[in-house]
């Protein structure tokens, strides 16, 4: 059955992180918004009034009649019906765990240009942003960075998850994508401290259809309507 | 087995909506932080150098030599468990959708009162706190709790999923509870246009075991280092 993924046509965001996991996966789906007239298809299914349940927000995933959102809820899915996420109960807790987390770095990132409201805009919070991004740059970035070194370094792969790639390891590859779009000062000096994350994300950018989609029109270019953007500023230029 | 939870030992915080669970659940577990030596443990356990799956924070939980961190992780495991979860597999996913919802609004909460930086005192963003705050409480609380509104009108059951109690019932209530306590002047006013909500809020809380667990000393008080806090000048006071 073909998926269905919802999200906003225009940037990656957090739909990127089941774009990456579907295109991993081989799976066959459709951006729906990105086509013409996706987008009213999307507001439409959300505000369907008999939907028991409704999505609070995108991105969501239709299978069927199922529909799935919150990322790592998604991700958690897919991963189980591709073989992404390990059997064992005890390794899907972990995965999504590792999904969980790198879901709230999402949001702290976010949040360094939208420190105040996520209905205002970045021009109406600047000054809080640049107070925001400096804290998370200095105290954040090597906090969960770090996390995810230690993970690395303890599990021995090369993965964040036993022997194989597992959907945070996706997740992390875009998480890393994504700081260097909007810090590139700042992650040229940080991450060389983080040697295992960025072998994971090299790894990751040359899976053969990671790279074939990276490549492709399907790729949405990192832009400044997303959640990485890049804002001189923020990184005390 | 014995369920062990870890979470500091103060504070309702982000613990709370574990131990609703595990009590209404009538589980036998220990709030190990919470006894003589008991955060030395924690810590301990957290920074244990060869620990594989080694927590990014609390609370987590312990089940013979399974870890289980983030919040909502730990409920999906303890609702699967104690069938406070649907069997079914949409049913799983839907249920922890509402979890995570839930988990971002509490990210919101934190962080009106904490908008610039985690590790950073109220009282050094202060000033931006006003401000997220008042945009919080004038758009965020009236879309989050307008959804849940709406997903009880569609259920039907007066609960969120089903025809039966399941964790997000329980963590929803918390979110009332702290909310009243955090802004009591602006839920006064908000708190009629969510009559369901509300009245979930008071079904959970008469419940047999929550409501001798809410009367007993196992129920930490609301206080000014949790989630949820009482700053009168956040709500324009």
């Amino acid at each position: 059955m073909r998926y269905e993924l919802y999200y906003w046509p225009e940037i990656q965001g957090r739909g990127e992180f089941v774009r990456l996991v579907l295109e991993e996966a081989g799976a066959d789906y459709v951006d729906v918004a990105r086509a013409r007239g996706g987008e009213n298809k999307m507001f439409a299914l959300m505000q369907r009034a008999k939907l028991k349940n409704a999505p609070f927000a995108p991105p969501f995933l239709k299978v069927g009649n199922l529909i799935i959102a919150q990322t790592a809820n998604i991700l958690l899915y897919l991963g189980r019906r591709h073989r992404l996420v390990p059997a064992s109960e005890a390794g899907v807790y972990w995965t999504h765990q590792l999904e969980l987390t790198i879901a709230d770095f999402l949001v702290e990132i976010h949040d360094t240009h939208h420190p105040i409201g996520s209905g205002l805009y970045y021009e109406d919070q600047k000054k809080e942003s640049k107070r925001r991004a400096r804290d998370f740059l200095a105290n954040r970035v090597p906090k969960f960075l770090g996390y995810f070194e230690t993970v690395l370094a303890r599990n021995k792969t090369g993965f964040l998850v036993g022997p194989r790639a597992t959907t945070p390891d996706f997740s992390l590859f875009q998480i890393v994508e994504g700081l260097r779009y909007a810090f590139p000062k700042t992650m040229l000096r940080l991450q060389r401290k983080y040697p295992r994350v960025v072998a994971l994300h090299d790894r990751v950018a040359q899976r053969p259809r990671i790279a074939a989609y990276l490549r492709s029109e399907r790729r949405i270019p990192f832009n400044q309507m997303g959640i990485f953007r890049h804002y001189p500023e923020l990184e005390g230029s």
